[in-house]
């Protein structure tokens, strides 16, 4: 990556950063009451932390299309609460029972594990006010299909439908194209959100999306092969997660389906595919191509 | 309570039991794939059970303006979705820890506790994707208020701020204000938001709709007196869940705060006072006085 497109990326994260953690923290004033906890668990897991990258990705697409910042950062936050509270889930004792995130305990073992869950359900809850107050957009129809666009890729069809796969893999032995349909779900179907509500803020028409979303496909399953290649090389201080977990469960990865050398390749196979879409749009894309490229090279 | 008005009320209950149930049967259609456990669990929670209070309330406020009623059955299953999961979230065993619910082994009991959690995620998202749904309104303006009402009443200013609060109970010694601010959360802001839902669907101005909200208000908080009743006077085969559990956990009730008696008599009273705000509407509003006089006698 040449230094002018990781400057560009990393003065964006940076500002993207600054910028979700600013609304969380708008939208989640600690009230003098017995709800206090349940606010600050969410402030907990919402503030500080994480790459954003799924507002990022909204944020990026939206700016080839002019769209104003402050409906692209609140539509990034909303993804981002969605993101963040399957996180809070996930973590569970009964899930994937993990003690650490983000480099910071997680919500139940910072609090406990029903404030968990109920911190969870109202980030989620959260997202969907976000997307339905007229400050996201002054459109309704603008609204609706946002908000159409992130439940769908979050319940059952999509990232909740993918979390399900995930717990069925440590009893079956998934093939390749059952853990490519699992991934697909549980991390593809919110990063493809994240850039089809870029694309919606900037009222690009669904027949107008079609090499944005060849883009987000190829960079969600690139992702999710990087996560399992840092899964088994990574090192757990620096990612901010336990890791090591699929193997310990048994669970088929991309890593183990195809092997090490394969999945790096094919994870870079994807990049430069999914930089290819972007093919018919001009410096105004830089930036979704950085993210591209840094999607790659974030196990260094 | 009249003859007439009974059979009102008992074939109302009915049709929108068996339309509620409908719904749910077309959205819920098992896939052939790793997420059928997924939605084998959603059914289970939310298919043929319960009063279906919320809906009912949706849809007899909306047909006072002769709203669709293939809308108002829509956004009732919407807050039905809602309040089934946070029932499915509810019963887990570190919150509340139930094996039965309308009459039938808990979900995490039935299945497994992460399908619990993801269920009840599943069930969460879906109320949105529902709203959001052009077959909900053809306005999109009308969808995007619902879906700002259902979010707020359901998040952390509304009932998983109740929740929080319920699970506080057990340490503090709450007052009567604070257990009537708590159930106003916990379980008022869901009510009042399915009276609110049925006068949006009749696009009633916000300014109209200050009789209706008085109504939703005093229902609401008769309904959780009643339910207080229920738990030190109720039978546990009809009520198709566990009793007794506030007295065991000492948590301040209506009942423990107010004496049994006292409580009966609020309850009529705030009854009598709920119906006494409709009285500006004529017979198309018999429904909604037929539900509140339910909502006192269903301990019956």
């Amino acid at each position: 990556m040449g230094a002018q497109s990781t400057s560009l990326l990393e003065s964006a994260i940076a500002q993207v950063a600054a910028e979700v953690d600013e609304l969380f923290d708008q939208l989640l004033q600690v009230p003098d009451d017995a709800r206090a906890r349940l606010y600050q668990a969410m402030r907990h897991a919402a503030i500080g932390g994480g790459k954003r990258l799924r507002p990022l990705l909204v944020i990026a697409t939206a700016s080839i299309f002019n769209v104003s910042r402050v409906y692209a950062v609140r539509a990034g936050t909303a993804v981002e609460a969605i993101h963040v509270y399957s996180l809070v889930h996930d973590d569970l004792p009964c899930m994937d029972d993990d003690d650490l995130r983000r480099g910071k305990p997680t919500v139940h073992k910072a609090f406990d594990e029903a404030t968990a869950v109920l911190a969870g359900d109202s980030l989620h809850a959260l997202a969907f006010e976000i997307l339905a107050d007229a400050a996201t957009h002054p459109d309704p129809f603008t609204r609706s299909e946002l908000i159409a666009t992130l439940a769908t890729a979050s319940g059952p069809s999509g990232m909740a439908g993918g979390q399900m796969m995930d717990l069925e893999a440590e009893k079956s032995s998934f093939d390749l194209p059952t853990v490519t349909r699992l991934q697909a779900l549980k991390t593809g179907a919110l990063i493809a959100a994240s850039v089809e509500m870029g694309a919606i803020l900037g009222h690009v028409p669904p027949e107008g999306r079609t090499h944005l979303r060849g883009y987000a496909r190829d960079i969600g399953l690139a992702f999710q092969i990087v996560d399992d290649i840092m899964d088994v090389e990574g090192d757990e201080a620096l990612a901010g997660k336990a890791l090591h977990k699929d193997a310990d469960a048994g669970k088929a990865t991309f890593v183990s389906l195809m092997g090490l050398e394969r999945a790096k390749q094919q994870a870079g196979m994807l990049v430069e595919q999914s930089v290819s879409h972007l093919a018919g749009y001009g410096h105004e894309a830089d930036l979704l191509r950085a993210i591209a490229r840094y999607v790659l090279e974030r196990d260094r």
